[in-house]
């Protein structure tokens, strides 16, 4: 039988996980669906996720893939690794694909919320999914800050100095913030890649924006500057989750390695 | 100035916790709460809880009371207070009562919830609120079973042996199961007071009958029979919630005492 590259999509909530990426003395989302396959198949295999998502980031649909000479059906793959994961981690499907599919570098663009509680009172539902920004804010500033960034621009402004990509150059395809509740606000953004912290910088210099501080052209000055201290804080980690990724590729599979 | 007898509303997220009863080596609510209210006062003062919940029972709405010498007005108790808790816990008001308030005896009645998610595929969002039972269950079998328990009965059929109480009689005032999306099916029960685990197991012996292995005229026979070999498993504890407790007495309070 030949290699299969299967292709898995993942939720999970991030609170109790320093990130996708595996990591030698921390937990990490990467190297706990690593244990769950080493479970099924009896030996360590790498799996290639499209996102590092960091430290209390949560998914609803991760996408990852991994290589692996195993005769279990596609279905199963998603249900025995789901069973030996914990209830935070879920493995929604499996699929196999072409060999030459990359979850990360196929990924032709990604689709982050980042949720913002306004309400007066903590709510302990909410306080992994949400920031709560104890006051206020302003959908409608927020939006027409958001519009600000579709397109291609040079995202250096919005990127952690720790970023060390050769180009800041992103495009945006969509972004939209709006009232989901009378306590909750939503920022929607589908980019191409993003850089480091980015959603969440774009998520903190909307919530000043939202707040009333500045004006939605301020998003505009932060583009030019291409300078980070112009921008507003990063939003904290629980607020963001990655939603969906989509591939243009084709991902139907030659007959004679079909799962 | 006279000590006051403070009555708070609490919310939490049982899952990190002991359940509420203060114990030496692990972290329980009342402990948590009450390290809280030492750190604003100064000083070490027992909370006393309305209900006694199980590891990893939740609450929307916990009542429990303290008395304290300090000027520190109502409101300002809450805040206080949830503001050295965390993210899980939250303490939602604070009223100065009439000092003969007791949280625990002088509840009228408690409205518990159980929510079972029969859905097919794990849902990361579900797993601390709700019992996963992998099958769907008939809300309409268990409605109508739920109707039996309805009354003042002895439970001794549904309490967990370890149950030590002289009497087993209690009064239920209502309890209903229904259908609140596809996915999950909800069982509220209102009742004087509780047995140890009763609710779990009312819940645990519902899930057999929702699946079609009992008839619904089975309650009657386990109320008859007092022996709790033979109502159902206990159900876990995540999709329990605290939902409410009713009080009776007046707890307006006289002037000269007010916060």
């Amino acid at each position: 039988m030949s290699e299969r590259n299967i292709k898995i999509i993942v939720a999970y909530e991030g609170t109790n996980y320093k990130g996708w990426q595996r990591q030698k003395d921390a937990v990490t989302v990467q190297g706990t669906i690593e244990a769950a396959l080493a479970d099924i198949i009896g030996r360590w295999v790498r799996v290639h996720g499209a996102s590092r998502t960091d430290a209390g980031v949560h998914a609803e649909s991760q996408v990852a893939h991994f290589y692996v000479d195993s005769p279990i059906p596609d279905e199963a793959f998603a249900w025995l690794l789901s069973g030996r994961l914990p209830g935070d981690i879920v493995v929604r499907s499996a699929r196999t694909v072409p060999r030459d599919f990359d979850a990360s570098t196929d990924a032709a663009c990604k689709t982050y919320l980042y949720r913002f509680y306004t309400g007066r009172v903590r709510e302990v539902q909410f306080f992994r999914r949400r920031w709560r920004t104890g006051t206020d804010l302003d959908p409608a500033a927020m939006h027409q800050a958001a519009q600000y960034i579709v397109g291609t621009h040079d995202f250096k402004g919005f990127a952690s100095a720790k970023d060390m990509r050769e180009t800041t150059v992103r495009t945006v395809m969509s972004a939209r913030a709006w009232r989901v509740a009378d306590d909750e606000i939503d920022f929607e953004i589908t980019a191409d890649r993003y850089l480091y912290q980015m959603v969440r910088t774009l998520a903190g210099t909307l919530a000043e924006i939202g707040r009333g501080r500045w004006q939605p052209e301020k998003m505009a000055q932060i583009l030019a500057s291409r300078d980070r201290t112009t921008a507003g804080p990063t939003a904290p980690p629980n607020g963001l989750c990655l939603m969906h990724i989509e591939y243009h590729k084709n991902l139907a599979i030659p007959l004679d390695i079909g799962g």
